[in-house]
């Protein structure tokens, strides 16, 4: 059992309450959360998380403490602190949801703005158009878990017409949630983009099937941020060259790095992002900083 | 002197106080704004301001009514109501800010990204990247009007740094605000992206002169839904080729459309959009839905 200090105020406990054990359990760790007002030997602490708001300041005691893994972007608040003699690094682990929040709004806003058509543009047209706001633009997130729930979210907050699916009922202020397979029906058949942010089950996996897929309106846009296999991916080639999905951007896949001859790279309606939107921040020891 | 009627529950009011005369002063028309709860002729109303929750479900005392302008995407609350005889309209307007969000949070989330290398590969290179999360990266907005506030605040949501700055000194919650000349060069310094939003003024334009381009960190990126006089195009053309700026995505030029022999068109670090992010859902007398 590890002991990891949670060293920062309590108020700002709600905030990680639940990603905080979620992080380390993913990185491996077996650990037993202390917070500063629980009794504990300083020098019975195994990694102290830091918040630059922290009472700690003076690092003296914790004599075994392995690293010190600061929770915000800010470090000057320790960096100059004399005390602190443990490696200092950056606890880029809850960097995990943002980033795919950041990953699902850009690539929303991209399909949703015709941006690529501005991008690859290679002669000089003024191709003048007026996308609609995203008020009118209905957007499914399959999967309520906490990276559903964030993206559905922030895409509320930009005003996009959010619905949310999860398998068993589930709640998310402003958003429409649906569940179960009646409900699915209804979320497919209104998502002009769809988001996948399931967990990999036995019921999820090929989620996105020929039925499945025959249930979007015409020229959908998929987005998959979550698990490669939710999709049957000669199914979604197939919706692609009927049209019936208008475009696919891909950051997962059955087998990775995506093989070089897979028909994925090669198709002009589908982006395939290298593993961008879910991993790149993933639990890992985290980054020394200094 | 043109009456209009906010025909919206006074719950709604405070969403479109500040919206409504701007929208309809700049549609060049000077309103008297008339709310259910106050005394009124209706055969003295020019114009009707519709939500779908409006309690009026009669519009045949409005005998001089020109127009019903719908405030919101859905018009299935009023397109069966016999009684409307008036053209209804769709209320487009009001999508100026939030258009103009969509525009700027979109491209500040594909460079921050750095989406363009997915979006034209042509390879089959798994070119995997880590980008910072949101927090770690500098956006400054370049004013600090209706969009220039919305666009700011928008992007300090999704946990952008934001700094915005105007000529005379303004407060944005959230938002480190600066103003002057000094704090101009601060706001440049730090801009990773920088966001043009500033109204075209004699000492607005050319602000992105050679001088202050030399400001803007190695590799910044300039994005520009404002106005086309704002950016001195040669200067802002070396500091392309130079590398000072890594890459312009400008939606308003000096002459519109962008003549053909521009050297915008051809250069590999700029992206022209056709004027979408501003005017598309500008001041119009509206879209006749009906």
């Amino acid at each position: 059992m590890t002991n990891v200090l949670f060293a920062a105020p309590d108020k700002d406990w709600a905030e990680y309450e639940q990603v905080l054990p979620e992080a380390i359990s993913a990185a491996g760790i077996d650990a037993n959360i202390i917070r500063l007002h629980d009794t504990f030997d300083p020098s019975e602490i195994d990694y102290i998380v830091y918040a630059p708001t922290s009472p700690v300041k003076d690092f003296t005691p914790f004599t075994n403490c392995k690293a010190v893994l600061n929770l915000w972007a800010g470090v000057e608040a320790i960096i100059g602190n004399e005390t602190l003699t443990q490696p200092l690094t950056r606890m880029v682990d809850f960097g995990l949801t943002e980033g795919m929040v950041e990953w699902c709004v850009g690539h929303t806003l991209r399909h949703h703005l015709g941006m690529d058509a501005d991008i690859k543009r290679t002669d000089t047209t003024w191709d003048f158009r007026s996308p609609p706001l995203a008020r009118d633009r209905k957007v499914t997130v399959l999967g309520l878990g906490e990276l559903g729930r964030a993206v559905a979210t922030a895409l509320r907050r930009l005003n996009f017409d959010v619905i949310g699916w999860s398998r068993t009922p589930k709640a998310l202020k402003k958003v429409r949630c649906l569940s179960g397979e009646a409900g699915l029906r209804v979320a497919l058949e209104s998502a002009e983009i769809l988001i996948l942010l399931l967990p990999l089950t036995g019921e999820t996996e090929n989620i996105l099937n020929a039925e499945n897929l025959a249930q979007l309106p015409e020229g959908a846009v998929v987005i998959n941020p979550g698990r490669g296999p939710l999709i049957d991916d000669d199914a979604l080639l197939a919706a692609l060259n009927s049209g019936r999905v208008g475009h696919a951007t891909l950051d997962v896949f059955r087998v990775e790095p995506l093989p070089s001859d897979h028909p994925y790279w090669a198709h002009p309606n589908v982006t395939v992002t290298p593993h961008l939107a879910s991993d790149t921040r993933a639990p890992s020891a985290a980054t020394v900083v200094s």
